[in-house]
C-alpha cells in the first residue's frame, strides 16, 4: 500500500482544518498567543510581513492624496455615545480605563486607584474621537476635504479570539474623511474599496468580491457599508476590508458643520475605511499548504534564501563566499519596485532541516549551493509554489538576471490559482433544497468542508436573510454593485420576486 | 525710534518662551491637544515629520541587526509587580483598565461592566510583557541574542503636559535585547547609544551629550541607564534618548533563563532603548525661531515649496505650468537617500499669506515665481535658515542641479550653529558661590533664562545631587564616559574630592 505523502505541518487541510491554520501560524513564526487574553504577539517574520503590507497600503492612500496623522488612543464613554447606534454595536466589546494609578492594597499587593471622573473606552475604532477634531478643523467649503489616515492599533474585547482573524487587539488603518457633498463622500467611498480591491489582487495574489452590505451586517452608524470579500480554502468567506458612507450620521454626532458656497450652516458628509492585520490570515488561507506558509513575492520579508550545502568544514570558506556573491548580486535586482531580498542562511544546522524551516516560513525561493554547484557556476532552485522537493539546476547569472520574471510568475501563479479555486467553489443556485445540500457537511466529522459561495436570487427581505442564517449559518456576503445586470428572478428562499443574485457563505 | 522687527510668531521667545513653544507648534501644525486630558492629536505635518524619524531610525535599527515585532498593548498587573523597582517607579502614572464591556447603568447613560478578574495596565514601557515572551522563546545559549524593536504607542498618566514633551500617550520605540553575556549586553547598550547620538547629530542636527545617569536618574529597574541630552534655546536640558544595561535584574523577574556552553542555567542580560515623539519637542527647541519651526532638510516632510505669484488670471495657467516643470524636475533629484520633495502651492491665497504660512512650517526651501521670473528663466528662492525677507535669484536650471548640495548646505549649518549655542551657553564652574550664579535667572520675571550648562566636579554623594536639586531645581544629566580623562578636582557642593567633572543644568 502507497503511504500517504508527508507533510510539514500535522494535521492537514484535509484532516483538521481550523488546526492546520494555527499549526502554520506557528510552523512559520508569524504569530503567537501573549499571556494577555486574547492579545497576539506579532513574531518578526509576521511583522515584517505586515510592514509590506503598510507600505504597500501607504504609497496607494498617498497616491489618492490622503495624508496620514494620528489620534488618541482614548475616547471618553460621553463622545461614543453620541451616535446611538455606533455605541450599541460596540459597547459588548469595550476595554474601559477607570483608574489612572496604583498603590497598595489592603492584601500588599497593588490596586487601581485615582478613579478617573468619566471612563475613557480604549479606541475600538476612532470616528467620534477623531470627529471632535474635524469638528474644530472645519468651518467653511474651503476647509473640504479632509483626507486623512490612520495607522493604530485598536481594541475589542473578543470572547472567542485566532490570531490574525481575530483578537482582542489588532493593528490596522483607519481613513476619515470629510467632504462638502454626499455625491463626493460617495465617490470616497468606491475609491478606497477600488483600493483594496486593487491591493488584494495584486499585492496579497488574492482575489476579491465586491460589493455592499445588507442592512443587519453594516458598519454600526452608517449609511451603506461596502466591502471586499475572499474565499478561503474552506471555501468560507473572510470579510477582508471594508469601506463605508457614513452620510451625515457621524457629521451630525460629533457636530462637523461647515459654511457652504451657498452661506449656509451645513452637516458634512464622511467617510470611513480600513483594513487589518485580519489580512495575514486571509493570505494564509487563500496559499498556505500542508507543507505551511506560502508568501506572495510582492509581500514575502524576504525572496529568496540561499543554503550552503556544506559536508565538509573545509568547503564552508569558499561555498559561503559563493553564496554571498551570488546573494549580492540579487539584491542588485528590482523587483516590483523594490530590491530583491536575500537571506543567506550560514546557521550550524543540517541542510535538510534548514530548508524545511523556509518552506514552512514561505519564502518564495529557495536555492541550494554545494560544491559541485559552485565548480560548475550553478545553483539548486526551489520554488514555494510548487512541491517541496521539485527542484532544477540553473546558471547563477542565468538565475540572477531572470529573478524578477520569475517572482512575477509565482505571484501571477498564485493569483490565477486562488482565482481557479473560487470559481470553482461558487455556484448559481436557484432552489432552496440545492441550497441546502450545497451548504451541509457532507462528511458530519468536518463540518467546515461544504460547497463555497452561492449565487443566488434574494428579495431583499430580512426574513429570508434571518432564515438563511439560523438554518445553515450562512449570510450574505455581499450584493454586487451590478447586480442587476444578471437578470431578475425568484427568491432562492421565499420564491417572491428579486432583483437579482447576491453572494451566499458561511464566514469567519 | 526703531520699530521691532515683526515677528511670525507672538511672543517671541525673549518674551515668553514657554507660550513661544505652544505657539510654534500650532502655527506649524504640528499637533494640537484633543479632547482627551494630556493626549495629543498629531496633525499631518507633525506626524510626516515622525514618520521621517521613524524610518531613518529603523533603517540603523536594521543595519545593526535589529528586527522589529509587536507585542501586546495590556500588561497584566502581576506582571508590572515582579520586579519591584520597576513597578514603583511606574505605579503612579498608570492607566489601568478594569472593565471589558459597557452596559446600561441606573440613569440612563452606559456604565463599565464585566469587570477583569486581573486588571490590565496599558503599558508604559513593556519590559515585563516582552520578558514574559522571551522567557518561552530563549531556551539555550544558541537562540542568543535576540535583538528586537518595536514602535508602538504607550501611556504614562502625566498631570502636567506639554505636547511633544510630556504627554499621557505618545509614539515610540523600544528596543529590547537578550544577551549571553554581561559584556555582550553592555556593548549593545552603548552601540544604540551611539546609533542614537548619530541620528540625533546627522538628521536631527541637533547635538548631544552622551553619559551616563546618577543612581538617583536611572531607569526604575536598570542597573545603568546611559543618555543623551540636547540643550534648548532656552539653556534647558533635554533628555533625547536613553539606552540601559538592565543586567540580570529583568531576567531574573521574568524568569529568561537559558543553558550555557558549559550546560549550567543562567539568567540571561538584558538591555532595552528608546527614543519618543518627545525628538520633535527636541527638534524644535533646538531650530526653531521667532517665525516659527525650522526643519532639518533630512527630515522635513517636504523640502521645497514652489509660490506661483500670479496677479492677473491670465497668467496662472502659464506660471504654474513653469513650476510643475520645475517641480518635476525637482522631484528627480535625491537628497540624503529620498527623492527631493516638492509642494506647488496654487491655492487660491494671497502670495504674501501663503509664503508666511510655508514660514511657519520651517520648510528648508521657498521658491517665489512671477511672470517676470518665467521670463528669464529664474526663480526666486529663500531660505529658512535665514532671515524670512532675504532672498535672492537664480537660474531656474541651477537651482536644480544645485538643490542637493543646497539641503545639505542649511542642514549642516543648522547643527553648526546649535553646537556654537551650546559652547557658548556651557562653563566650567568650579565654585558654589557661582554655581547658584550661574543657575539663578537674573529676570525674575524670566526664569527660565540662566546660565546653561555647568560642567563641575561632583564627590559622587547623592547628599551633594540633592542639595542642588533642591535650592536649583538643578541635576547632574549625565557622568561623561570619560570623565576621568578631564583630570581630578574638588566637588562644587562640598569640597571632597572628585574622579571629574559632570554636567549640570535645568532640565524638562
Amino acid at each position: 500500500m502507497a503511504k500517504a505523502p508527508k507533510t510539514a505541518i500535522t494535521p492537514t487541510r484535509e484532516e483538521d482544518y481550523a488546526e492546520w491554520y494555527q499549526q502554520v501560524v506557528k510552523a512559520a513564526e508569524l504569530a503567537e498567543n501573549s499571556a494577555v487574553r486574547g492579545c497576539m504577539v506579532i513574531r518578526p517574520w509576521g511583522y515584517a510581513l505586515w510592514e509590506n503590507i503598510r507600505d504597500g497600503l501607504d504609497k496607494m492612500f498617498k497616491a489618492t492624496g490622503h495624508v496620514n496623522a494620528y489620534f488618541p488612543l482614548f475616547i471618553p464613554l460621553s463622545f461614543l455615545e453620541k451616535e446611538a447606534e455606533h455605541v450599541e454595536g460596540f459597547a459588548k466589546e469595550c476595554a474601559v480605563v477607570t483608574h489612572h494609578r496604583l498603590e497598595a492594597g489592603p492584601n500588599g499587593g497593588l490596586v487601581p486607584a485615582g478613579e478617573l471622573e468619566e471612563p475613557l473606552v480604549v479606541r475600538p475604532t476612532s470616528e467620534t474621537i477623531i470627529g471632535a477634531t474635524y469638528a474644530k478643523w472645519v468651518q467653511s467649503y474651503r476647509d473640504l476635504p479632509i483626507l486623512i489616515n490612520q495607522w493604530a492599533n485598536v481594541v475589542r474585547w473578543e470572547m472567542r479570539t485566532r490570531l490574525f482573524l481575530r483578537t482582542t487587539e489588532f493593528l490596522w488603518q483607519e481613513g476619515h474623511t470629510v467632504h462638502e457633498t454626499s455625491a463626493e463622500a460617495w465617490e470616497e467611498t468606491r475609491k478606497m474599496l477600488e483600493v483594496y480591491k486593487t491591493f488584494a489582487e495584486e499585492y496579497m495574489a488574492m482575489p476579491v468580491l465586491t460589493g455592499e452590505k445588507t442592512a443587519g451586517e453594516r458598519f454600526p452608524g452608517a449609511v451603506s457599508t461596502l466591502c471586499i470579500e475572499a474565499m478561503m480554502q474552506d471555501r468560507k468567506a473572510l470579510q477582508a476590508g471594508t469601506s463605508h458612507f457614513l452620510g451625515q450620521n457621524f457629521a451630525r454626532s460629533s457636530n462637523i458643520l461647515y459654511q457652504s458656497r451657498e452661506g449656509k450652516e451645513e452637516y458634512a458628509w464622511t467617510t470611513s475605511w480600513g483594513v487589518s492585520t485580519r489580512l495575514i490570515g486571509g493570505m494564509l488561507m487563500t496559499h498556505a499548504d500542508d507543507d505551511g506558509m506560502v508568501m506572495p513575492p510582492r509581500l514575502a520579508p524576504s525572496h529568496v534564501v540561499l543554503l550552503p550545502i556544506i559536508r565538509q568544514d573545509s568547503e564552508r570558506e569558499s561555498i559561503e563566499k559563493y553564496c554571498n556573491e551570488i546573494a549580492d548580486k540579487l539584491r542588485q535586482q528590482v523587483y516590483h519596485g523594490r530590491p530583491v531580498e536575500v537571506v543567506v542562511d550560514t546557521r550550524d544546522l543540517n541542510a535538510g532541516e534548514k530548508g524545511w524551516q523556509w518552506v514552512k516560513k514561505g519564502i518564495p525561493v529557495r536555492l541550494e549551493v554545494g560544491p559541485r554547484d559552485m565548480e560548475s557556476g550553478g545553483v539548486f532552485v526551489a520554488r514555494r509554489d510548487r512541491g517541496a522537493k521539485e527542484k532544477y539546476g540553473q546558471n547563477k547569472d542565468e538565475f540572477i538576471s531572470g529573478i524578477a520574471a520569475l517572482l512575477d510568475e509565482i505571484q501571477h501563479g498564485l493569483l490565477e490559482k486562488a482565482l481557479n479555486f473560487r470559481k470553482e467553489n461558487t455556484r448559481e443556485i436557484n432552489d432552496y433544497e440545492k441550497f441546502q445540500k450545497f451548504f451541509t457537511p457532507k462528511d458530519k466529522e468536518k463540518p467546515e468542508i461544504h460547497g463555497g459561495f452561492a449565487s443566488s436570487h434574494w428579495c431583499d427581505g430580512a426574513a429570508c436573510e434571518e432564515k438563511v442564517k439560523n438554518d445553515l449559518t450562512v449570510t450574505i456576503r455581499c450584493v454586487p454593485f451590478d447586480r442587476e445586470a444578471g437578470g431578475v428572478g425568484r427568491c432562492v428562499v421565499c420564491g417572491q420576486p428579486s432583483k437579482g443574485r447576491v453572494t451566499f457563505a458561511k464566514s469567519y
